[in-house]
């Protein structure tokens, strides 16, 4: 009964409603993952009394758990001295071709443009690169390598769009990047003067008459509290990947992957409040969705084919692209071949589902229709024979006739194997981090960043996008909330 | 400066901010389409005091431009008469499959299972149904005939879902039957004893502290006039494929199709007034594509290809479902391949754009990689003799080997042919056509029809599903309305 109550609470509450306030500060932190700590640290760095809030007992969230990757360029120093020469020119033009249909030109310019200063920014809080290349191909290095390629930027057609450069920034504790990041992160929250306060779940805004933001009602140890926030409240609560509700309405398909990414406050708590608040929302259809079918790279080798026996895509893509296509272009359903030469098991192992000493038999043990993947490797094989992939473009050094017998088919479909997936959309934001109405103009005094909004990567994913924007623009919106006008 | 100055005006107004009414009513109705109408004469007939409201000097909409069709079915009169069994089962069986991965099965339930008594008072409104079947497959007949298929229901796999049946309603005036369905319905908005009043273009909602909504402002001859709707306000203005920007944030690539469909209202301004009071959306990014390369239904024997010359679908599946596979799937790139003997003109004409003695020649022609074009079409002549199609399950009728020389392409690609495109999203309503906030509760105060909201389609549309679901939902937004509790 008390959850049922809980839930049926207002999410915004008129400023005249709550008689007074039990606390007020200048800045209001709704969340202290990533984008909650960087936003608190630099809103009290600007000189704003700063107050950070966390549901669970202590800071980290989705973050910490994560593996680590920061999404930096432009010419890091880690990128010198590794030896990768970058601009952020070139970082620019790959988000653009690969964040999906409408990239967000204004958030990707100035991402690109301060993304050295963010790196020496997170450097600075104690974090450490070990500025060395990690070429397995992977979003998380077992080693303590610092950089790695984390998007498709070698992959075609982005490697005509942009001159390849990796730009996964990981810190050097292996395994354990994202939770080392975070633990430098919450520790220099305090140290900037900025407040947190634990155990203390906010269940509305409250807004004055004419709409702008005034503060918060929260609970803490079951004691309600009104918190005034003068000058802005920012969310950064994460996505929605543990909403069951939310997930079935606005990103149905993501519910067949077998594994979410992220932690139980994932639940969409501060996109709700947003919406309820009259902000307009983006993308929330759109998810990150992971096929690990490499590392190592060189399982690139293989064809992965569809329902029909079809190719689909360059095999040698990142990832989530790789994901994102199977999941919402291939109804789930995909297999990835090879022949006795090319054979490589994925680092993370897939069920060999089919053998044969003929494609035909192949195929007919994945109940493929009659002729089909006969068609589709004679064809590939044609061109691969002379090095090239004239359908998909994958890259010659993964190019070679799958024609030794034994075949065999790894299973790569969503409800048998590993799919990882988190949500994308929320929040619509600009490159100030101010929450957007469905007009386009701020909402005063609300802001937000991370995966509650509608970040750089909807739909287009690359692993480090999620750290990379939480902390850039959670760091905007701690500054732009600081140096609002106290509201009345 | 007059419309840079009215954009900034707030969409979202606080009652204590409004000095007096000039008008009240109980029920509001925003927009006089289809939808609108519908709201007004059950309202209305219910005995409230309604007030219709139309930016454009009278009612009709979008719904007046339209073909015309109503997705009906369950039996009515005339399927019944025109030789056809369906049942409100086999209807929501078929809806339930085609209304995309995650249909509203609460709505879907109780349109099919009124859908008799919907036709019935269809008819009564004086709108006439010749009770005869078309057979050439159109969402709009070129006759006055009353019924058509206008969905996938005997193309694959929604014939072994559910026992097909033609459920497209067409009222008796050959090519105008959008504008005679409204010619009726606006008629009986007087009769039913609400008020009509058109120039009138509603600029904010009014809401009580509590979020509850009260009415409206709106200007009408230069005048800000404010209206209250003691039992509620109905939004039903269309949907948003004339807003440039709401089109560029939430649906781009509708942006590529040449046609878009719709009235110059139907710019979002309601999705947008319900965003703003806190409500939710849903499927904001879905669109009906249309790519109509039938009628003639024999124009599916032909073979549609990708641009890496594969097929990727059943050609006999509706024109709706046909466009959102290329636009949404195929990277808006497609082309209907034929031979000398199976080559038919479809209605809307398409440019032969490659011919040749052979696949290869076409295929050079259309600038697909080498031997793709050859290695799809062996592998569907070789099924296709045998009358079978186990990639994509096309019906027997359908296919033939096309061998006979000479080979051609039509054109099928977004950027230029045609493509007919509005969208599908919008407010999150039940299905009372209550509008929902972000926890699913209704919002007080507020509801909402047709293409406003997102309604029975998104994304997966057949014909006659914006007509159905805008007239029967707004038939039910009225009636709700209409027995609310009065506001303060």
């Amino acid at each position: 009964m008390q959850e049922a109550r809980a839930t049926a609470e207002p999410l915004v509450v008129d400023v005249r409603e709550v008689p007074r306030w039990q606390r007020e500060v200048d800045v209001l932190v709704v969340g202290l993952g990533c984008a909650g700590a960087c936003a608190a640290i630099e809103a009290a760095a600007a000189g704003a009394e700063t107050l950070a809030l966390e549901r669970a007992s202590g800071g980290g969230g989705t973050s910490a758990l994560s593996g680590g990757v920061l999404y930096l360029g432009g010419g890091t120093d880690v990128q010198k001295q590794a030896g990768f020469d970058d601009s952020p020119e070139e970082m620019a033009k790959y988000l653009l071709a690969a964040c999906g249909p409408r990239p967000d030109a204004d958030k990707i310019q100035v991402y690109s443009e301060e993304s050295v200063e963010h790196f020496r920014w997170i450097s600075a809080r104690g974090v450490e690169f070990k500025p060395t290349f990690y070429a397995r191909y992977s979003g998380e290095p077992p080693t303590d390598d610092g950089l790695v390629y984390s998007g498709s930027e070698k992959a075609w057609p982005f490697d005509e769009i942009a001159r390849p450069a990796p730009r996964g920034h990981v810190g050097r504790v292996p395994g354990a990047a994202g939770g080392y990041l975070m633990q430098k992160l919450l520790a220099a929250v305090p140290a900037s003067g900025a407040r947190v306060q634990g155990d203390t779940r906010v269940t509305a805004l409250v807004r004055h008459a004419d709409g702008a933001i005034a503060g918060v009602l929260a609970r803490s140890a079951g004691e309600r509290v009104a918190i005034r926030a003068r000058r802005g409240v920012v969310l950064t609560t994460g996505g929605f990947i543990q909403d069951r509700r939310m997930l079935d309405l606005h990103a149905p398909l993501l519910r067949r992957c077998s594994v979410r990414v992220g932690a139980e406050g994932d639940d969409g708590s501060g996109i709700r409040l947003g919406m309820a608040a009259g902000a307009a929302t983006l993308n929330l259809g759109a998810g990150s969705v992971s096929l690990p079918i490499h590392p190592p790279k060189s399982t690139s080798r293989g064809v992965l084919v569809n329902r029909s026996g079809q190719r689909f895509l360059n095999e040698d893509v990142y990832m989530g692209r790789l994901g994102e296509h199977v999941l919402f272009h291939q109804h789930g359903i995909a297999w990835l071949l090879f022949d006795d030469a090319s054979f490589e098991r994925p680092d993370l192992p897939r069920e060999l589902v089919a053998t044969g000493e003929t494609w035909a038999e192949v195929g007919a043990e994945l109940g493929l229709p009659e002729g089909a993947l006969e068609a589709t490797m004679q064809l590939y094989n044609q061109h691969a024979r002379r090095g090239e992939d004239p359908l998909f473009h994958k890259r010659r050094e993964y190019l070679a006739p799958l024609e030794t017998p034994p075949f065999g088919a790894l299973d790569c479909r969503v409800e048998t194997t590993l799919f990882a997936a988190f949500t994308l959309g929320g929040l619509h934001t600009n490159a100030w981090s101010e929450v957007l109405t469905p007009t386009g103009e701020p909402l005063p005094g609300l802001y937000a960043a991370g995966r509650s909004t509608s970040g750089l990567a909807a739909p287009g994913y690359s692993s480090g996008l999620s750290l990379g924007d939480g902390s850039f623009f959670g760091r905007r919106a701690g500054r732009r909330a600081a140096s609002a006008r106290t509201s009345r």
